[in-house]
């Protein structure tokens, strides 16, 4: 029985702060601002630790919707999951990709198969000397069991993307776990952010089964044989808890979109983002231009993928310099290479890249998900 | 009767500096000194007015090839040209092609069809008012022909790929002619840099009849349909002539190696990117990973292709951001997207992919050349 | 018989979207809302197009004071004068400036001398043709002289700086202007932000008697030895108007702060600034360490100083190299350069030194002004 | 009895590879060759790990000195110091200081006073698990000790100047230290340069008594405490030893210069500028114009300084953003801001301020050293 349908807006963007397409689509009807999940995009800042451009389009939006949801604007953030990746390097095109859920009666006639789902659920918050731990990692696998239930998925192999808000360490922070007598995994506020992703990363992976049980402290950031296939995580200050967004395809949704996925090996890799194309039934068509997805009554709707440098310096055996750049960050080279790629093959700048990709596939490469919609 | 015969040797370098790859072939036996004709080089650094990876390179292979040759260091820029393309953003790795070009007396059995052919020749010396106008694109054309001659080439179509050296103007120059009472294109060294290519970029396609002869001097760095599918320029201030290097097929050559391109539309452009390797025989395997390229007994050598962040602001309709952003300069951009496409697609970031590509190729688009050794 | 007091409030934020400082004042009663004119910020961009910094601080502003004044948050805008200056390059640190002015009944005894004013004055609405030409030059004119009368001002050499907003041309606006028949000064809407300031600060300088009636159109961004001592112009989009604020000393104000001025000669005129800070009492103490500023009842409260690199590429004879850095553009160069000899002189990095000095100041140089509090 | 005659000549350059300036003053005779000791310079790069302005200009000096001393280039390298402190921020003006030394029969008349003098020594190869730890800081103590007594200085006092040259680590040396059952202090590359400076400047305290012999592993960039007033040192790759450079006055010296130094507290610290100046009988003149040293018959050759943001991030209690900027490094940042202040009191952008001061002066600050010419 189909109960759900979940719903995907791609909307483009004039700057951080435009939220005039949403506006747009709410006005018309197309999207009820109360079914709003969860929002994920790509703003113009650099995507390092002065990239204001996050906050900001997250403030814009909030003051946009609250009266829309009668809240106020600091407590939308509290209802909604907001997932901003700054730095739209090279033809990647900011944009955001708005989620939305909500219960049918009599779902649409013709659906067969397994449909996109989204679920959510969030941890405790978590001590500062839990981040980038064991803690961190068991208390996601949890987090991420209950949104498979809450998307209505129960086979992992089902489950396609999981995106993670988690937290950082501030000095505070550290001080707090000190007068209590513990140390945190590091005392810098940048690495802690790495430390996170990673330990979320493991989480997600544990979930799924793609690692034993037996996970420990110092593997995180070590260990980059242990890797998810579908964790994308990011780090934020806002917050002592990780939030979990799990997309999927379920039994259980009337949704008329569907989501696939495979991993890059490296950043090179246009196997596996032909690979994740052709699993919800797109081609690259290459014969008609690669532009053109021929398969009938399937459409791209957006690409979610994680890119980095390749932390040994080479990519298949070839010397990169992204990590010796004092002028422009690794994480900057490595969205616009693999911006440049998935760009190409999907036939769009719009598409979803994000950088910092620990535990998140394999060093050098990264998780690649595809949402179509079918007619 | 095939008389000539062509190397094309790609070498890694560790820094602009490293010459040591080259000496080592040279040491070898592999590479003759005497028969280099071109060396055409990717370095690390930002490609732009205060990029010295270029000149320490040149300086750097001039020192180390000037015993060989027996001549002073100074003097070996004179007989071999040197291209240096700086930006290896994003997966591009450092490298150098060199073309070297002898006379065979007996042609090596089993060769049929035509094979890749080099020719050079330069243009007079252009006065400083001549730059970014008709005398420029005339004499450009002019010396395509002459380098056509050169390789053995009568059939435009046999032409894959036309690399210039131009010149620029400095504000001595501007003022020489200022004094003889002529007003030059622009008073900006750096603004003619763009004139110069684009001028160069205009005389190819002029030579090659893709353009009709009543191009005028209003028509540089403005109509942006006019342009050569082929042509690759890039302006430097040594010299005040061009020196054009053409690469294309000729059946007086017994060379291994052949050529082949296409031409991008856009930055995303993957089917032209498959064309061109499709041309030389090369495949994208994208069954068996797109790294291994199928057909029997060819192998990639390199792809040459210019590329740029698009004038109007888009690539297919969607925004993109390289032109406003303050931090990192546009053809930085460009070069880490089309590097990370081009990349993907021919399974290596040892190519060569150069910015700034006014008339060469579509605005927004560019050439893409393919070299690939039959065994 | 002083009848406005003007108040000057210097408040360290944490972020472009941090209002909590002047929230508190607000709360403690330290600020009037109603009586806020106008609110100069540094934040943390990289002053450029894509800056998005100052936008966001001027919507956080908004929204944060709408509430206080009874207003939304875009009515705030036309109440407040905004300008934002992006880039915190070196040691300047994020801050802004609160200027007030309330009428007073009875003035505060043992006042004598001249006292800080402000006064505001805007042009009417430019057509786009009329940008960085002699109509911008001379509505400019007279808004500053009105902004005089505003501010209670009737001496020329009491006004010590004056800072104008103006518009910038977008393509909409250079369509419009030809679809009336008439040509704009530039097509490029970046370069159309350098003329609109030059046109401004000229505009001060005929206002102000330093230059003749007789400058042309074509002295924009040309003529370099036209220039205002006391003219900081910044151009923005969204307004199509000159907004201008002088800050003088005026015998109606019963002010407890004090301005004057001094023109940097080039970016290291140490001697300017000395001279700026001395002409309100303050001294640089050498003797004492820099930071004390030594004088009875006198305390710096901000300096204001506009930084450029040399067009001509050099500082007293010797090369910079600030116009040729592809990494970093020369405004950051300049401000973090001049930002550090004011913070050295002055003993502090919360200071304005802003960007882009066309005809503000002789090339490579630029005003500094100084207010200081008087106990 | 004056035994030594030390020159020291400042030479503007055009660009990394110019070595004109130098070879004119050579063909004039006003330069010995073989008498030139060391060069320091200030080259246009970013001053990061991809920076190879620095390796070029050693490269064009060793290849332009090696025939006038009848030596192959790579062998001028062991003949002659090379010290390139890449950055030419903001006001910063490229150029080298030439440091020459020889013996006199018989010293010029009317010399009195101490007068500059330079020595240098070097420690033996360091072991990679030796670098930033205890054996590096008594090594380069010793050799700082070595080098006072090539020098002719016996005071401690008299020693106003020490720049370092040390190594760094690679992973080749990491694995061999390993492979002997050795740990080294990091494994990073990056951070084994600021170990190896920091381990060098503490071995300068502790040789001229600026801290106690008691200075363990552990103290190495963390006890920011400890520190010299007068050590400035950079990492290389080429060398496995430190070299070092001493700067001072001596009896024995026939010198027309003379040296005189001071420390900044912090990055804003103008008091302790001045003081160096003074120190060496220049003044800044303030009436007159800063530029102007007024002081009878001496004359400002080069100013030497460190600088860095300070860790804490804040400069007198106000945050500064050097630290969290994600597209330009913070020792950019801080050069250009010491350059700015220093070229602002001294006069001139041609002065040598370097960046990564750990142990280098107080945290946030750095030693800063002037040069002056007695007629």
């Amino acid at each position: 029985m189909r109960t759900t349908s979940v719903g995907v807006f791609k909307i483009a963007t004039k700057g951080p702060g435009d939220v005039s397409g949403l506006m747009r689509l709410i006005e018309q009807g197309a999207i009820d601002p109360a079914a709003i999940l969860a929002i994920l995009g790509k703003t113009e800042g650099n995507g390092g630790v002065n990239d204001f451009t996050r906050e900001y389009a997250v403030a814009a939006l909030c003051a946009a919707l609250a009266p829309k949801l009668g809240l106020m604007p600091e407590e939308v953030e509290q209802r909604i999951a907001f997932v901003m990746s700054g730095g739209t390097e090279g033809v990647l095109s900011p944009h955001i990709t708005v989620f939305t859920r909500r219960q049918v009666e009599a779902p649409p006639a013709g659906i067969s198969g397994k449909r996109l789902s989204i679920g959510m659920a969030q941890t405790r918050d978590l001590l500062p000397e839990e981040l980038g731990r064991s803690a961190q990692i068991t208390e996601t696998a949890k987090a991420v069991k209950a949104a498979m239930d809450d998307a209505g998925i129960t086979d992992t192999a089902d489950v396609h993307f999981v995106q993670i808000k988690c937290p950082l360490l501030t000095s505070e922070r550290v001080e707090a776990a000190a007068a209590r007598g513990h140390k945190t995994a590091t005392i810098s506020a940048y690495s802690s952010m790495a430390y996170s992703r990673g330990a979320s990363a493991l989480g997600v992976a544990l979930a799924l089964g793609e690692i034993a049980a037996d996970v420990r402290d110092e593997d995180v950031l070590r260990r980059y044989d242990l890797f998810s296939k579908v964790a994308s995580t990011s780090s934020g200050i806002e917050l002592m808890h990780n939030v979990v967004i799990v997309l999927g395809n379920s039994q259980s949704s009337a949704s008329e979109f569907e989501i696939g996925h495979a991993v890059m090996n490296d950043a090179i890799d246009a196997s596996a983002v032909t690979e994740a194309l052709n699993s919800v039934g797109l081609s690259l068509g290459l014969g008609l231009g690669l532009g053109a997805q021929a398969k009938a009554g399937r459409e791209l709707v957006n690409v979610f993928a994680k890119a980095e440098a390749s932390p040994d310096g080479t990519v298949r055996g070839l010397r990169h310099t992204m990590l010796e750049d004092t002028d422009i960050s690794s994480t900057r080279h490595a969205r616009a290479a693999v911006g440049g790629l998935i760009g190409g093959l999907a036939g769009t700048g719009a598409v979803y890249v994000s950088g910092g990709a620990e535990h998140q596939g394999p060093a050098g490469g990264g998780p690649v998900a595809v949402i179509a919609r079918l007619s």
